[in-house]
């Protein structure tokens, strides 16, 4: 039988280009990446990562390195699901989601990488694909952009391709939302997908006006209008707050996503593959918003995450993600007339420029 | 203004006495203790700690020393509920719960112990105190044993000044979870309070039938009857299993209790007070479980959680905890006729042996 020989995993932390905002994480100066490498008895290989904003990786390093590596040395690469399950039980009490479900996505990426190279596919393929071509948005991190500068980021982000942007909100005052939407959309025009961020600055209360207010520019959705941890009030902006919600970036289980759809709380879930769990319970939750008749995005990691919506027959725009991993890649995602496509690549097909990453390796 | 100075954490692999099991954690040779000693300008001193099943211990290290400790140096130590938060938004991206709560868990128990030492209070008074005297119960890890060792152990705990004792269940065939339970019952009596624990063994439709099953034994109730995300599931089992159900040692935020008691799906809140965020977050599901009209009962750490269930008007049998630290601490916990007191020794009162405690350091 076929074994999982070797798990490397290694912490990096990488400067961003651009020192980055929002309403929750303030500056953003760098990222936090860890990447595993699994090797097979046959020599094959996969590499996943997961990563977090400013903090909270080392955590994710410790799991894997102590916890999640003796669970996973041994096994059968094709048996993804049930090594899925030991390593969720290695680290139930302990963890049971949170820093737990990044230390697994990491694992779980790394092994879907090993079997789609060793079936010679891509991952899309592998996955059963309903069409490579999907659409993309641009995610500005821009909450403290002056509007000349947003609108300069819009400019940019249609240069690269995108016909799809997400701006951040969430200022002190929720007059200066409206400004800075309103700007947006004047200078986009009326049918341009425009979508906002609060990053969970929010009550409840809040969200609900500050969707009213914000109803005449037609956004596509509001993100985490609130905490993700408060249901009942995700409930009440869908449905007083008249407008789509997504979530789903600080939500660690694949039973976190059933609560909120079940509940009618959510509209657009938007699952990191880095951190839900992995593609094992990404593609989970893609079915259960199936199920829930809701459109499927995404958050982060978009060089995973468009085998993914690839695969996703109800998938929507897919995040293209503020903290890039481009210039440590050898195929950086590119984008026409607001699409991109799914590589060819078996795997995943990210092939990661380690000697550039040996910099920043802490 | 006064401000804290240091924070020192320690990892230690503390083995058991007797190798335990139960339905979930397989065999378990030994806990991970993780410590934290804080100190501020004034040169007072807290203590705390949290401890993990197993394993998962090396990520709340990482986490306290790398993303904790910088948030906590500096801080006024009266200010426990800031830092309490200024913790939970460091790490909430890349955690919100889970691995995180741990690690905040035990930060604030040593910044409550040090508030109590600086006013020469114990905590239970601090915290406004209800009733010293509080029931005990003992929890065995005997899912293995056989019948008679049960009933070996139960005259032991009860020699040594328990009223109250919970077994585990959750054994591969329901009828011999009912012969156990059945032995336990008639070498107890009607009238002594039993309980069981199932350590999340089954789904809500076989807890159901094991509930019913038991039903004549007149369990005081069944706990962890199945994965805590299930809620719809611990409402059924409330309801149609017709035994109160108690759940919480595999919870990690105010919000996860909250939903379930608002669900109805939860009889007996056991928030263990070194994975739910600490006192400060046990303290707040003690009001909401008194807001609710629920007996409040706990996980683990007993020499910590008497503070807190001694100042809980609402608070039912504390655990005693099977993973006792009695080796290593100066004063170990009394039992008589059922009770024991909470002490008067300033801030939590536990004085560790550390000495002892090098051994295991990892
Ligand atoms: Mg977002
Ligand atoms: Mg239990």
């Amino acid at each position: 039988m076929t074994t999982i020989q070797s798990l490397q995993t290694d912490y990096f932390l990488v400067p961003l280009e651009t020192v980055l905002s929002d309403s929750t994480h303030g500056t953003i100066p760098h990222f936090e990446l860890v990447t595993v490498r699994v090797v097979d008895s046959d020599g094959a290989e996969g590499m996943g990562y997961t990563y977090a904003v400013n903090s909270g990786a080392r955590a994710f390093h410790a799991l894997i390195e102590d916890y999640l590596k003796p669970v996973v040395i041994g096994q059968d690469p094709d048996q993804v699901e049930k090594i899925w399950q030991d390593m969720w039980w290695a680290v139930h009490y302990s963890g049971r989601g949170g820093h737990a479900t990044s230390a697994i996505s990491a694992v779980d990426i790394a092994l879907w990488d090993l079997r789609g190279r060793k079936a010679e596919l891509p991952l899309w393929r592998l996955f059963g694909g309903y069409d490579p071509k999907v659409p993309v948005y641009a995610g500005g991190i821009d909450l403290d952009f002056t509007i000349p500068e947003l609108l300069e980021q819009a400019d940019r982000f249609q240069e690269q391709g995108y016909r799809a942007i997400k701006m951040k909100a969430g200022r002190a005052n929720l007059r200066e939302d409206v400004d800075r939407v309103r700007s947006m959309r004047e200078h986009l025009g009326d049918d341009f997908p425009l979508m906002v961020d609060a990053n969970m600055k929010w009550s409840a209360d809040q969200a609900i006006r500050a969707a009213r207010a914000l109803e005449e520019f037609n956004l596509l959705w509001i993100e985490e209008p609130t905490i993700p941890d408060d249901v009942a009030g995700h409930v009440r902006v869908v449905r007083e707050g008249r407008t789509p919600v997504a979530t789903g970036e600080n939500l660690h289980t694949l039973y976190e996503f059933h609560t909120l759809m079940a509940a009618g709380g959510l509209t657009y879930p938007e699952p990191d593959v880095t951190n839900c769990g992995g593609m094992t319970t990404f593609r989970k939750i893609g079915a259960l918003a199936e199920a829930h008749n809701l459109p499927l995005t995404s958050h982060g990691a978009h060089d995973l995450t468009v085998h993914l919506l690839a695969a996703a027959p109800n998938r929507t725009y897919m995040e293209s993600h503020g903290f890039s991993l481009d210039r440590y890649l050898a195929h950086p995602m590119e984008i026409v007339d607001g699409y991109t496509m799914a590589p060819e690549r078996p795997g995943h097909g990210i092939e990661l420029d380690w000697d550039a990453l040996e910099a920043h390796r802490r």
